[in-house]
């Protein structure tokens, strides 16, 4: 355990007071919390990319870390407001489908109750952060809000990643800073085989590095999953694929 | 009390080693201190941004913490380096306007000396932050430096709202990263009205989805100032308006 | 001693989650730590830009602080990762040239060993993130892999600055987001004289505003070296000055 740290993942960018505010409202609900940034300069409401972000970080994390996720072009609206406990980490978010990927066989998921005094236009700071640094003072979620049917949560439209007999299937789900297109399809550690983007057959190799300068390469990426990068630059524009396309994998 | 948190607002970027180098220089003072980063990509020297977000973030925070605000284009000139309490928080920041929004009733006022030693170039590693982590650790702020009479601190050049009668003004103050217009009139809970933008009529909604998209729509935002916003765009675009405007706003 | 700081600087940007996972992994073995974020919107792979921010920031940290740096282009390849003191400093990073400015006199460097479980693909969360921990929880450099010559690391392709008789000469090693142009020419404090750029003579000032605006100033930089800056725009753009240009420096 250990209780006490919030990581803050939001789209508030790093020339307005948003994230300052949050964090003072977490620490004004307790000054000995220990504030962790994951990011903050995801392009706005770009759920996706917030999603992909948490399922990168937050298994890093010890135990009992609160992951607070403010990526939110609903608030005010109809959506809710979530507290969840998936494994052995708790997550404060919209109900949007940033969790998508993190929560895992039996999450329990409570709508977090809006307080009157709540700025309509501010659930971050107002009704995210305080629940959030209850959770990291070793609260119980129950007390937050109703519960909730995990099959009742927002989704992203990507269709599961499909890895029968020896064609594989996965769909890129976020292009990284470097131009790498990172799919859902898990690898497992020692598999062997070949990515097929578009009418190219891209070898599967351990690292960056094992090919030439500006050549494509499959790989196990750092989240587990089939990845096309390019040796120095970007492979999703020398590869033409992005988000949403599928890559097929064939297991040699 | 929550003696020992200094928050950070820069606009030295992210890939300098200045924000490094000045929180080194506050753990050099005292490794127990607790840095927050509100923000360290404002423009450079931008004061009204930075002023701002001050402004959006300070009240946030808990009794007793140390705002450190570098944003600093006159660095080793006249201008003064200040040490300031105002209500139950402590700010250490140039004499540029800054301080603008959060100077409350009877603000105390110290203006810092500057060691022989400190570069003249970097007042943030040299004089701001050691002054910082002082305060931060519980000292007074008269040994600092001499008093300074808060009516000779710089302001910036906005008129103050007017909320006299039925016709309102307030001035753009501040367009954010998601293209809302933040003004600088204070908005009480309850009141009904509509925003006039140069020749539109903006009626005052609770959040941004109470409008299509696209569609503009007047807030009361999450500093309680009217706010003119776009849901899903940007409003200073769509309305072309942008940083001292004056907005009217008609109460109903 | 102030152990329990550890300084990160990445290329990894702030919209993935990788600064989050190293963040993750570092309090997965010590929870305690206190983590400092200096940089993360370095260029992808920008070697040189990572050496001078660590110039820049690590000597204003307490003693005992061990500074991570993760950018590292060549990650799973040939390349060695390296744990290091300096003076009272410690650092973590890839054998890239990123300690080129910081290494001392006689540095004690280790070679990082690399677990079969570490992912090829990211060291920065998986070799130097449980090396930085284990450094700043106190343990000794030896026992994390083999001894390193300091004359067998990697260098940026620098020639030392020479101050030998009047006509001194450094090359710019850094342009800041302010437009300065940094050179590697460390001043004594008094010393008096003019850098000649292309084939103007820029006198040496105490600080920005001794000059009107606009006008080019040379400068005694935060970091004690030679600095071209103007007066509220680019020195680099107007000066048409860059990385790896040579200044002479001729001493009154």
């Amino acid at each position: 355990m250990s209780a006490g740290i919030v990581t803050l993942l939001t789209d508030f960018g790093l020339r307005d007071g948003y994230v300052g505010a949050v964090k003072g409202a977490l620490l004004s609900r307790n000054p000995r919390l220990r504030l962790v940034d994951v990011s903050h300069d995801l392009e706005p409401g770009d759920v996706t990319a917030a999603a992909w972000a948490l399922r990168q970080s937050a298994p890093a994390f010890p135990p009992g870390c609160v992951h607070l996720v403010v990526v939110d072009p609903g608030v005010g609206g109809e959506r809710r407001g979530l507290a969840c406990r998936s494994g052995s980490q708790l997550f404060v978010a919209p109900d949007n489908g940033v969790l998508h990927w993190i929560l895992g066989d039996a999450p329990i998921v409570r709508s977090l109750a809006v307080a009157d005094s709540a700025s309509p236009v501010f659930h971050g700071r107002d009704v995210f952060a305080p629940a959030a640094a209850a959770l990291a003072a070793g609260a119980a979620l129950e007390p937050l809000g109703p519960g909730v049917e995990p099959d009742s949560l927002v989704r992203l439209p990507f269709a599961p990643a499909e890895r029968g007999g020896d064609t594989w299937r996965g769909t890129v789900v976020h292009v990284d800073r470097f131009g790498n297109a990172i799919t859902d399809l898990e690898l497992p550690a020692d598999v062997r085989g070949v990515a097929e983007v578009t009418d190219r057959a891209v070898p599967l190799r351990r690292t960056y590095s094992d090919v030439a300068d500006g050549e494509p390469v499959a790989l196990r990426g750092s989240s587990d999953t089939l990845e096309l990068s390019c040796n120095g630059s970007s492979a999703a524009r020398s590869l033409g694929i992005g988000l949403g396309d599928v890559i097929v994998f064939r297991v040699d």
